[in-house]
């Protein structure tokens, strides 16, 4: 089992993406460099889907010019098509990684992007390609990796040969997402081993929901299959909630709070993780719901005036 | 990894217990027997403690008289001392399984029965011989087995070398409680081998928290490790929520359903389990956090309008 993850939060676009009400842009900006400050090195930010499909995200561009984070950091932006990327290659200077996607599921796709699996890949080779050359790490995300909402289980070759596509068209890394919480630990385990096993030179990442409460166990297995690289978001933002009242994403806290607890490494300050995401809570006026907003990483538990009054 | 494990729910003792609103008798005898129903083989439902100290289950008896389950259902009430065994065997005849139990750290077992570890262990191991004597099975309790809120790490060996002396003094099981959640599913994993090699013949049991939300993971973990015998609680309900505010002990549909996706079976039926819990949430008049209740088992997701629509 690696001693050392890397964790890439994903709350900025994944999180916020799903949020009703709009959040002020200097909210937007001030929560990400609460992030950056926490220390990740990989932040998701931006997408560059049409502003009137999500206006939640329509200040993308706003946000990559202000934020202000260390050099260190590599921000990412979600590409939906070559529109898209236009779009995005006009501020090309202000981000660092660049996700493309795809869903393993057909009817998944066609609902989500209105394309077929073929007609999306096509796409997916150009922009890949077009993406390494400007100098960007081109990350691919297959969705529905673990199971569809529609079709139910997606065969593992099937999702393995869409990744393997990916790298053959100049993907860096590849994001396996559990897009509606489908996944168990046992099979976690069995694809990841099967994917480091596939796609030898190419960073493999885990990207779970936790939809039945599964999310971290999940994560443990994965990282036993040889997994190091994993997405979450503070705050257990987002996430394509589905069914409707669910939670998506996995917290980050909580993540952090498992590795730590492992002794796995993750170069994150937990709690200024954890205060990031209370700062969310302020901002949207809402309790969040990850277990570590409550509970505090587990030094505190050693100290809370709450067990020792 | 097994294919089958066993769980004891325990939500009509250690989850009814936190409850601050009264019970009335008619509506846990109505959600213990719809427990039954939903298959259970044992079930926690009682405790001898001072009705002065835990008014909540002061109608123990009551209960256990007028309970109605199936031949097949194991019931189990819990016994903090001499007093309590003494009052428990006036209705010998009505249950099946006696717990008794003692915390691994000093300082929480002080805090908690008022007794040095040695003074609660000379208790316990004639109170064991009762139990067995009587024709009773006796299923032995180490708390704060994985950390304590006081004294921080708990060491294996001392948790272990307790679990051996409940063996000798006849225990016939050994749950090991995460009294506070401070396990994670490295240290789980570690444990249950140890623990299963150090106690042939007994049956060892896993009691988790999902206090940072690694309950399930630890409860993967302990299954990779060999265990096959778990405890949870229905609409995750109770379990010594520490610190305040956050989650005790893991929800039974959620560990249900997490073993039911990954082909391990346990005899019970997750719908009539998360309808079980639905049922105490509109007994106690709030919403009750465990996932299954608002995703519910991964067959619905296929078919769930809320997704369909």
């Amino acid at each position: 089992m690696s001693r050392r993850v890397h964790i890439r939060e994903v709350g900025p676009r994944d999180g916020f993406q799903n949020e009703p009400e709009r959040i002020a842009t200097d909210d937007k900006i001030r929560l990400i460099e609460a992030l950056a400050r926490a220390g990740f090195e990989r932040i998701e930010v931006a997408s560059f889907v049409r502003p009137d499909v999500i206006p939640q995200l329509a200040d993308g561009v706003e946000v990559l010019n202000r934020i202000d984070v260390p050099e260190r950091v590599k921000l990412m932006v979600l590409i939906p098509n070559s529109r898209g990327l236009d779009n995005a290659l006009k501020v090309r200077e202000r981000f660092h990684e660049a996700a493309i996607f795809v869903s393993a599921s057909e009817t998944h796709n066609k609902k989500n992007v209105n394309r077929t699996v073929a007609e999306t890949m096509a796409d997916n080779a150009v922009m890949a390609k077009r993406i390494r050359a400007e100098g960007l790490d081109c990350a691919a995300v297959v969705a529905t990796s673990f199971g569809c909402p529609y079709e139910g289980k997606v065969a593992l070759g099937r999702v393995l040969d869409l990744a393997e596509r990916f790298a053959e068209a100049g993907a860096t890394e590849i994001g396996f997402g559990d897009t509606t919480g489908m996944c168990n630990p046992a099979y976690a385990r069995e694809f990841f081993a099967a994917a480091l096993e596939r796609l030898p030179g190419v960073e493999v990442t885990a990207h779970f929901h936790n939809t039945r409460g599964q999310g971290l166990a999940n994560a443990y297995a994965a990282l036993e299959a040889g997994c190091t690289s994993f997405e979450s978001s503070f705050g257990e933002l987002g996430g394509c909630p589905v069914p409707k009242g669910s939670t998506g994403n996995i917290a980050t806290e909580d993540l952090v709070s498992m590795f730590h607890e492992m002794g796995v490494e993750t170069g994150l300050d937990l709690p200024a993780v954890i205060e990031a995401a209370r700062e969310a809570q302020r901002v949207l006026g809402r309790t969040l719901t990850s277990h570590s907003l409550i509970a505090g990483p587990i030094e505190w538990h050693l100290n809370d005036e709450r067990i020792h009054a």
